[in-house]
């Protein structure tokens, strides 16, 4: 089965409401609800007491319409009555400004009273419904991230350093206190990054930061482990929010969650929309290790984009869902089922709008909901894929900072590239943390990696040497985990493995460009290499790295590396991966003509598809396979196939014909190309 | 009599430069000054020891020149040793920040100690002036419109809740706190809305600037009714500057004023320096009730814009003071008289710059002063319009929040828009309330009014059952008072005479347009739109809402409407409004050939103007009439006109020649063509 | 001999590295290297105790191996126990947030604590190694400028102000604090400018302004007065940091130290950079009276611009150094020797880089090290010109308030812009404070000296009456010391002399411009300007001017005066500057064909250089005189000379030839054409 739904907050209505929610809910064929996200102030209207009545009342209801409930603790946002009584459990800014409710987020996770009161609310919420029918999962908090830089923070953040450092000559050494004079001589005048006068260390922001990450995973564990303990066998989970700002590691989250859970929401109205959906699958898949998860929110008719809410074209709703479902994910899940009358969201897309259930948008969930209904089967199977991209949330966090060579270093943005390069090729990839397994890719790629500790360095030597390929870009393998620059010349992790050594860095001005000798220009970044074993591809073409390499190639024991040192454009960059996935000998999901390696590298190279803005992604359970087929084109194209299509219902045998925006969901029959 | 004068600071120079100062008040006419608006440091230079000499000896002054006095009470600037007494009446920001003196306005309303301060100086100043043979006014502070975030204001904030909602019940329904878990159980908890993580609810953003508008009015009370105890008679007002940071409604505000007084600085130097200058002054006359008002601040020769001064042309600080008078302002005022050696405004300009009298503004200065002294009888005239501009200080306010659908739907530019396409047309239009009293216009436009209440409802109806006429734009009618959107698809509170349904919102990008059916292109935003009883006019064409409606018209008892759905550019606009207008049966003052009603039509349609930027606005009184004609033009023009002109004394027979940049005003004779 | 060398921090590496390191010193030809400038933490690990053995050590190396040492006190970066020791000592913003450690230069000046603790530390450091063999030069503290806004500044202040103005009379008439209310009845009213209402005061930032420089000087002169008694004779300086946020009056400063030493950092990576570098010497030389200075820090490899390193192309460095050395630089030291593995500068470029020795960067450092050291003769040689720009840091740090006639009021921009016209024209000027003596300069210009006391109008008239040359731009002399308008019509201080009189500023927008009667166009800024004596060499032509002049000229007593009313574009500019350089008799410093009167006029006119990027600078000593010659253009070049070059020791007999990037240091002889 396929989870559909959405958050539920019955709270904002009357329970007359109530009645025609679950009566909507079952027409539009939801099965899960998260119920209770923000009900803390409902549920403890003061403090010690609880008054669940009305929860009963709407779990009763939902069980009994069939609904089945993630409930949620309601620790995200804390009602202001918490404030009053533990105004230093407030959260602070870097300038000292103690912020106040009125939002939602405020509270400072280090503080005991905080969590306290979290455990006091979550393990109610746990004795009272660890039985009841209708709970499917708990979801615990919602997307944790708020960070502060208070005193009980302070007290946290030392004894995390004191775990990770054991004494302050290694933390001096790890956080080269010798510049500027910051050598610490006593725990005490280890404080969070407050504002300062000028340029801040480094790597206390970074520790910071992987701090905040822990101390709140400390937090949910703390949740779930009542849970757990109330409701043995009932997954336990938590969304995660993602974004530049977000202080989580979600690699190291997902050890502690039953069930990896997103929330998306894309920011680019235009046709980067199904690219950025596409990652964020392909993130979530990777931090469940390729195995299942859930899309627990995403808008069902908004796109918030350069200050306005965009409205998704008809049957985009269902092309987004389809596409995470392909991409792994349990189901399809909306913020949220019903749009609110007032508050700071009231704007925020629903499944039932302000319009009521007589519109486009209704009408399409309920569309989606019937065919999610005929798809449970494909919840069974996994993908897989031949690429991996690395992702560390390390080195995206130390390449927001200062003081770097240039601001135009956008790790996200890097990796984003990279993906959408393969994602309009076909080509299924995974994310894989940098010290994973990688045996089982033929291609790991390398978007600027920044930081490349010494295990990671054997490890990736050892994949390559095993007969890997690895692609690697520039600003990759540069410094050590405590940001340490690698000596002797960049990229000082990776100078072996990948036979090159970059003297200087040259980045560019916007609007600057270095030619190279395929024709192509490089932008925003460009280096000084020498070949220290590796053969260049290409060279720069003109200016002052005139007939040097930008981008080479090595044998490294029985595998290959490739290291680019310039930012190219869109075509550029098909052009290149082109040559690389063909190289390493993977491909996209389908061929839609004979010869898939061939094609691969044409696809890749010249961006004129055959088969445009047409994502194609397998789930495999042993022998069975579904093909999902997503036309996200303006135009109607085809697609060889073979099977039975769930969506409608029709065999195909051999051509599948799709119209503009149209889908398919093929389980496959017979022996399967590649 | 026409008033003129300007800010007369005599505090910052020495006795000797008063009587030239006098002197030349009189050379240019000069009838009334606005005196001691920054004096309290000068008239209390120690808390209760008040120095009163000087004052005594430049009102005597100005008394023996013919000057009368505007008497400001100084509590706009507190002085420095008021900050050191009273440190908690300093104002607080949102993040904190207790703001200290060194500049104007560092006072927290609500602070008891600012308030008895206040009535102090003021009590004083009665006492002293009441009697006083200039004394023609008093001008109590200025500019009201400094908010804080204090403990003071948190306790006043609560005392204004209670009396709006009686209990915390009523509260937590109308901000809809049931959202982000935020009911408050306590009168307690309810703070301004400081700094806090995330968005703020809308509702408590716009009670606070609610609040704060009642808060400084009730200060204001206190100093009026001081005053009027002391000086029966004397009329007492406050100016009020305008802006889109304003906590201030002004209309409320008109109910406690004798004499509603304006600042007015244009923001654009080019030619939309009169459109704002007609619209301010009608917004005014809207305030005073479509009485007389008065200009109390503009600048005689500088338009701030885009981080500059730009120096007004030769000739346009008359044309922008006559078309205030027009508009039914009592006369012109300026900031200020003499340009001071130093302060923070040292380059703000005036009637006497730094060049001295020898100067081409000190001339002009003289020259409107002669002018104006032969229009002294227009003073008893009045305006009157046949189209209404509802104007709404909460929805202006509630769509500076965040979450909205939009970025774009600014309120001003909404209201700025219409108003100058029927400026540019001829057309003169009151701005009303939404619960004025409308039945003697002839057509009412309600540009983005997003809160309507039920009684506006009832009574927009009301009006239009009665045979009026109603144009709407779009995201009118959204809300209830309280931000809570009225449900049943958008405008909840007008769909029923407006005849349409509107599904759902799509905003547009920044360059993005939509077709429409004339050939024209909306901007901005375009929605799903239903008809539901309504025809359309104009229907989209291309894109999604292809054949949709887009601009439609209902019949509705005696009376029609119109809706918007989308943002027309200027020339689109013009059209438009030219048919609304022709459709209700108004026209422009003047009509410069036969056949009013279509020449009405032909110049909003297509902007080819007979007479371009040629103002002409009629003041009545009885039989009485007086045409001003301002010429803002580059180019000589003609207009019809039949009587006297006050300006030059010249009869007018039929027709007026005017140059560029001219101006007359005609007492009219004989019957007069509407 | 010339000094060569950079920023050296041992304490940053392990003692192996610092053998390797006085190794490459000595292959680079490096003499000097500055110590400790961020070494408190190691140095006084506690309170009170010293930890001196390392750089004993260090020290003793370094003597060794035959380089010298400018050995600094620390106190830019107190280390973390010092902000636990004493939080009063931190620095409080204008917001009130209390900056902490964690970066560098968190510090409170006025604080006792900190005071105490400087001269603590400067006196063991006095007192161990005032008699070191290695000591060179004592490098105090590391570019002063950090502000803060306490209590204890607000004390500080006001001794200042006491001293400056005796009594409150006397600042409440400077500050003009009748405008606003703001008069101040007793001392502890003012502090600092915090966070305020509205506009601030203007003479009230200003004054705070001033009272930085010299709080930050008189904690510099503590520490000097201890390095000076404990080493007579070791000259002691610190490194000025040049920036427009810079609280620091370097002229007064220049007094107090032995050696005038600056950091240069160009923001330009284009060919702007040069011009900035000359900017920056000369404006060097102009502090130190004419004589020797030191260019302390610039950076080998980097030029940051626009968020990003911009690596400095090969040969640069060189070029840079030169040029500074050409206008009277004692040598050329780098920020740093080594690069650093970690840390907030981590990229910051080094003479050793991350890539090691063999590199680009290194090989340049030891051929520059290699060239310097052939010609240490130049070292006794100065630099003479016969042009002035005069530098005020009191009209900058004005020039930069709010409320001024236009934003683009930019005084760095407006020096910089007459500056660069000159360098393009080979005419070397020197920077003059406006109450210097100037009788040795043809020609002074003026570029908006916004501020000209009394005493300084004196001056000015003074020089021009005995035969100079004075151009004064638009937005010189409007106000006095205090920021107080000079009455009468601008430019009050100056019109006498100028024989004109501004009636009022016409700032013009962001393309805007204004025609002129020589067919060039005027922008940003135009006036009302009225003949009183001068005459019009051009006129405005259209517009509100047309036909008034735009720049005139005047004969006074025996010299004359020239006023620019408006701002020129780059080639009006050089072609204005042409006949004024003409006009006086002066001109650049070497002829490349005969008739160099009629040259420089030419060559400021129409910017078609003969000699394009060609840098000539000519030191002098007595009858030797050395001709540096550097040229920044990417083709070969010639230029005529007689002498040898002490760069490649050839000689040159008539005309150097230089090729792209080229240059030559010859020592001349025979006579030498000016």
């Amino acid at each position: 089965m396929l989870r559909y739904g959405g958050d539920y907050n019955p709270e904002q209505w009357p329970p007359e409401v109530w009645e025609e929610d679950v009566a909507l809910m079952r027409r539009a064929g939801v099965n899960l609800v998260s119920v209770g996200v923000f009900s803390w102030a409902r549920l403890e209207p003061r403090e010690g007491t609880f008054t669940f009545g009305w929860l009963d009342d709407v779990l009763d209801l939902l069980h009994r319409g069939g609904v089945e409930v993630a409930l949620a603790t309601p620790t995200a946002s804390p009602p202001p009555w918490f404030s009053l009584a533990y105004p230093d459990a407030l959260p602070v800014t870097a300038t000292g400004t103690r912020l106040l409710h009125g939002s939602r987020d405020t509270y400072c996770v280090s503080a005991p009273a905080y969590r306290a009161a979290c455990r006091r609310i979550a393990g109610a919420l746990a004795d009272r419904y660890a039985g009841h029918p209708a709970l499917a999962m708990w979801h615990v908090h919602n997307e944790y991230g708020t960070v502060c830089h208070c005193d009980h923070v302070a007290a946290a953040f030392r004894v995390w350093l004191r775990a990770r450092y054991g004494d302050l000559d290694a933390l001096n050494d790890a956080w080269t206190t010798a510049f500027w004079s910051q050598h610490y001589s006593d725990w005490a005048q280890v404080f969070p990054p407050r504002a300062t006068q000028y340029l801040p260390n480094p790597t206390h922001v970074l520790d910071f930061r992987r701090f905040s990450s822990d101390e709140l995973l400390a937090a949910y564990v703390e949740q779930r482990d009542l849970l757990r303990a109330a409701s043995p066998g009932v997954p336990v989970t938590t969304n995660y929010v993602l974004g530049g700002w977000v202080p989580v590691d979600h690699a190291r989250w997902a050890r502690e969650v039953d069930v990896v859970a997103i929330d998306h929401y894309p920011a680019d109205a235009g046709p980067g929309a199904e690219e950025e959906t596409a990652f964020a699958a392909d993130l979530a898949r990777g931090w469940a290790g390729g195995g299942s998860w859930l899309l627990m929110e995403s808008a069902p008719n908004l796109i918030y984009t350069g200050g306005r809410m965009h409205a998704k074209e008809p049957g985009r709703m269902a092309r987004h869902s389809l596409a995470h479902i392909a991409r792994g994910s349990a189901g399809a899940m909306f913020f949220q089922w019903r749009a609110p009358r007032g508050g700071a969201e009231m704007y925020h897309s629903a499944m039932v709008p302000h319009a009521g259930p007589e519109s486009r948008v209704f009408a399409e969930s309920a569309e989606l909901g019937a065919v999610l209904g005929r798809l449970g089967e494909v919840a069974a199977g996994g993908v897989s894929a031949e690429v991996a991209i690395l992702w560390d949330a390390a080195s995206w966090w130390a390449s927001q900072g200062r003081g770097l060579p240039s601001d135009d270093l956008d790790y996200a943005a890097a990796l984003a590239t990279v993906h959408g390069a393969l994602w309009r090729a076909g080509v299924v990839c995974d994310f894989a943390a940098p010290d994973a397994d990688l045996s089982a890719y033929r291609l790991v790629l390398a978007p600027s990696l920044y930081i490349v500790s010494a295990r990671v360095t054997a490890a990736l030597a050892s994949y390559v040497d095993d007969g890997g390929t690895l692609a690697v870009w520039y600003f990759s393998g540069i410094v050590d985990e405590a940001l340490r620059v690698w000596p002797g010349g960049h990229p000082g992790a990776l100078r072996d493995v990948l036979g090159v050594q970059v003297e200087e860095f040259l980045p560019l001005a916007p609007g600057e460009t270095v030619g190279l000798s395929t024709g192509e220009r490089g932008e925003a970044w460009s280096e000084r290499v020498h070949l220290a074993g590796a053969g260049a591809e290409v060279s720069y073409a003109g200016g002052r790295l005139d007939g040097l390499p930008a981008i080479t190639r090595h044998r490294y024991g029985r595998g290959a590396t490739w290291y680019v040192s310039t930012r190219l454009p869109r075509d550029a960059l098909g052009h290149l991966l082109g040559r690389i996935v063909s190289a390493a000998g993977a491909g996209p999901t389908v061929s839609p003509a004979p010869g898939t390696e061939r094609l691969a590298t044409e696809r890749l190279a010249t961006e004129r598809l055959a088969t445009e803005r047409l994502e194609l992604v397998r789930r495999r359970d042993g022998a069975a396979s579904w093909l999902f087929v997503i036309n996200h084109a303006d135009v109607a194209q085809e697609v060889p196939a073979r099977g039975v299509d769930l969506v409608g219902g029709a065999p195909v045998d051999g051509t599948l014909w799709l119209p503009a925006g149209g889908y398919a969901v093929i389980r496959e029959a017979g022996p399967v190309a590649l």
